[in-house]
């Protein structure tokens, strides 16, 4: 639990800490968010989150309301200030605090929301044993190449994970391709032995993990495949895995009521699920 | 400006009115909304509207933190507290505050604001010179029926409509029909004289003013149809209109570069937007 929250200027005790009942973020879900691991105290890979979570202001319009510079003290402060040594950073923006009408404020203030929190390492043996994930259709909107707070699907489809004893739900488009996780990029090991994720567009989340693992895959001399694969092709694949910045590289060894291989977590996966872990343990950006 | 907002079971000042930074609406979108027009300081059709928000929150699984009884208590003290005679009220329910996490929390607790507001009168004219709308495609989620604060793509084609100088954004399905405006139902009249307005579905939210018209076309022995229409159709419609809570029967003039009919309001979208603010007038329901 994050003990102390810094917001709009002000770092205020968690408990107490609130944004106005007319901000964007809470009326209109217009603001968009990052989180960043924190390992050993140090933020793992900022740079290309904050590279994104610019980005994301772009898309929509929304005015960077500090410099980079400022933005890392801050960040600096709020980890301290919670004492987080292993966990992570939460930043959210919103377009401000406006009388309620769709259309952007005539004079937008971006409002800043930032906390940390320590985070339980991962369950002993899941490296071994992955977890299990489902398939969901993917009805999210066309811009889920924004990481911002329009949620709603992404929580509909965790819970419906949650709810049939799975750790990730992955969205399936019309043609039958897996898009990603409701909170993860997804990917597969073909029989062939090659490492396939789907390529960036409007339709996925560019992950940070996913970019960070791309090249330690290239730095692995792995065959490395950008291209859509369907459902089918996981439920059959050699050996899947999930990313993110909270999963790491997750093994991913039941889909559906399918067993990927025999069930537990493949070489590659493994492998590469160390690589990640100890690029964290220095802070990123290898 | 509302004056006074309901938070949680507090009447409290609405400039200092708050939710938490961990509430899900804010982090999540997770939570719905309704919006109902007051008129002579009565609630106007407010049965339908609060039918409506406890299917929205039963779709999303929010619980209703209240009667209906003590939701109309809160709500008539919110409207004299603000001394609205003639404007809105504004209720919005979320999953909870809660550790940031995509699940449902554990134990949620459904939180309530509710604000009321005064409305300026429709611009004098509107009646008969109509406003303009601008087409876009249409990129939202599919579950449209829901009523909840997912309004990103919303707010982004409402503001792509007042660059334009226009009043509205009509969203077009990849099949080059109109779903829906960005805030309000279309519907149009046919050179041979039909109202014709898409059937409710997924793509849709089923309006009160469009259910509260359709009645009212009937009566006046109107030929309705519920249907899907394209762009083009509506281009080279006999008269064009939006209706919501605060749109009332807006007719539309002008879609992008085309001008509908002679670009004054039609015969047909007149007398039905008068017919709707009689009804208005006598709170709805008739």
């Amino acid at each position: 639990m994050s003990r102390f929250a810094y917001v709009n200027g002000r770092y205020v005790a968690h408990r107490a800490a609130t944004v106005h009942i007319e901000d964007r973020g809470y009326q209109f879900a217009d603001g968009i968010y990052e989180v960043i691991a924190v390992c050993r105290g140090e933020l793992v890979d900022a740079e290309p989150h904050l590279d994104r979570l610019e980005r994301s202001l772009r898309e929509l319009k929304i005015t960077m309301p500090m410099s980079r510079a400022a933005l890392a003290v801050v960040m600096d402060e709020v980890i301290t200030r919670n004492r987080v040594a292993d966990g992570i950073i939460y930043i959210q923006m919103t377009r401000g605090v406006a009388a309620r009408d769709h259309a952007f404020p005539a004079k937008p203030r971006t409002q800043i929301v930032i906390t940390a929190r320590r985070t339980k390492p991962h369950p002993r043996g899941v490296d071994e044993d992955g977890v299990k994930a489902i398939s969901v259709p993917d009805i999210r909107w066309e811009r889920c190449d924004i990481k911002s707070v329009s949620l709603l699907p992404n929580v509909l489809a965790k819970q419906q994970a949650k709810e049939a004893g799975a750790y990730e739900a992955l969205f399936v488009a019309p043609d039958g391709t897996i898009t990603e996780g409701s909170s993860t990029n997804a990917w597969i090991i073909t029989r062939e032995g090659e490492l396939v994720t789907r390529p960036s567009s409007n339709a996925i989340l560019s992950g940070i993990t996913r970019r960070v693992l791309m090249s330690i895959a290239r730095e692995e001399g792995l065959t490395l495949v950008e291209r859509a694969f369907t459902l089918s092709e996981a439920k059959a694949a050699r050996e899947a895995f999930v990313t993110s910045t909270t999963s790491f590289v997750m093994p991913v060894t039941q889909i559906d009521d399918a067993v990927i291989a025999n069930g537990k977590a493949g070489s590659m996966s493994r492998k590469l699920r160390q690589r990640y872990l100890a690029h964290m343990a220095q802070g990123g950006q290898a």
